[in-house]
């Protein structure tokens, strides 16, 4: 069994690390470990490292960090502008963008958004568990949830989009994606259900970094169009070329 | 609001539809329906037709059929094979993967396999809810969950199974689907949290018709897995150049 935890310190040859009181209990109570088992460590910046359990309080451990066992390198650069969708979903939707390898996930409300409040802890705590379970080096960054209008204010010029829309034109997704060539900072942007209202799609359809992507004859769910937006952007432009490492 | 319905029996102009009790007290109770009120309807085999409430009882609805709005499609023929997973997701599974268009779900016992009861009935509930709601014009058919050997037994000669697995060789998903030319038969084939055994995949790395696939440097959760490798299919071998029927 492969235990790996995100920690916020840095990983050095030699560092002691004291867990959070979340994860001390967890080593601790639920896995029932002892000083010497051994855990993996990243935060995000110094890769994977091999650490072990130095010593156990009741609600406190310390790790000691032993060896690095991959180095950090470059993700694909990929957000996630979505409209919220309940609460179920939702983790969900968080979890599976953080194993489909999103660097950020942005809440945008629209104008059909129905879910009011978005609890950017609740969404940083399922990414990180996401991370740690498939084995990313980094975490995604969470944004607090903001109106599409102001997202797209300060939107980078050099990001480009991928509108998933189920009405108005659209290039069928693959066609799309083969013709764009290279990476590059890109962005899937999924509405509420029911879709975005007829203003924002014709101002998003205006705007310069947007392109509308088809994904089928069916319509799909908000979060299911999303993660099969990241998928097909991950397979065709993102770093699906790569193999897990250390499998064999 | 589009009120859509799956109902078993033939679709035909001037035809008298009865309800099932389920769907009497959600046109009834939940949405308040009266008699005139519009319902669509499909049933796998007569395209989908407009009807209309006609007579209501308490725990009975009868619907007239007035007219088709869309003729029966061909659509991809995709089958799921799948180590069933824990009950949440495999709700959300089946929801999913109906929305991407799988003919057929089958739930398949691998040696890791560690749900051992799988509901049928209840993926059935969840396939019909989820066809209703995406617009499809067909359930997939969901069969009883049995071995993989045995699965594997009888295959259908011509048919293609692309094997996610997170160990061993595998093609970049996207390279060996545009390799793989025209559409055809498919299955998706994903193992059990933990992953197939060693003589699992080697009996699997022997069998004709599969070929291994690679979904990138992280570790998929099975579901996850089975929803990116379906989306990829449809995306370059499926029915994704269509759009939306009746949207503008």
């Amino acid at each position: 069994m492969n235990i790996r935890l995100f920690i916020e310190g840095d990983l050095a040859n030699g560092a002691a690390i004291e867990c959070s009181r979340d994860q001390a209990h967890y080593l601790i109570h639920v896995l029932r470990l002892a000083p010497g088992a051994p855990v993996a460590l990243f935060n995000g910046r110094d890769g994977e490292w091999l650490a072990h359990i130095d010593a156990v309080g009741k609600k406190s451990a310390i790790l000691a960090v032993d060896s690095q066992t991959r180095p950090q390198a470059p993700e694909p650069d990929l957000w996630l502008v979505f409209a919220p969708v309940k609460r179920a979903p939702l983790d969900f939707l968080v979890q599976k963008a953080t194993e489909l390898g999103v660097s950020a996930l942005m809440p945008a409300i629209t104008r059909r958004t129905v879910v009011e409040r978005v609890k950017r802890e609740r969404m940083a705590a399922n990414a990180i568990e996401a991370a740690e379970q498939c084995e990313r080096l980094t975490v995604p960054r969470i944004e607090n949830a903001r109106p599409l209008s102001q997202i797209l204010d300060s939107w980078p010029a050099e990001r480009r989009i991928l509108l998933c829309a189920e009405a108005g034109e659209a290039a069928p997704i693959h066609d799309f994606l083969r013709e764009s060539g290279s990476g590059g900072p890109w962005a899937v942007l999924t509405g509420p259900e029911g879709g975005f209202d007829q203003t924002e799609l014709d101002a998003l359809h205006k705007f310069p970094n947007v392109s509308a992507v088809g994904l089928g004859p069916r319509i799909l769910r908000a979060d299911t169009a999303a993660l099969a937006a990241l998928a097909c952007w991950q397979a065709v432009l993102g770093d699906w070329q790569n193999r897990p490492p250390g499998r064999h």
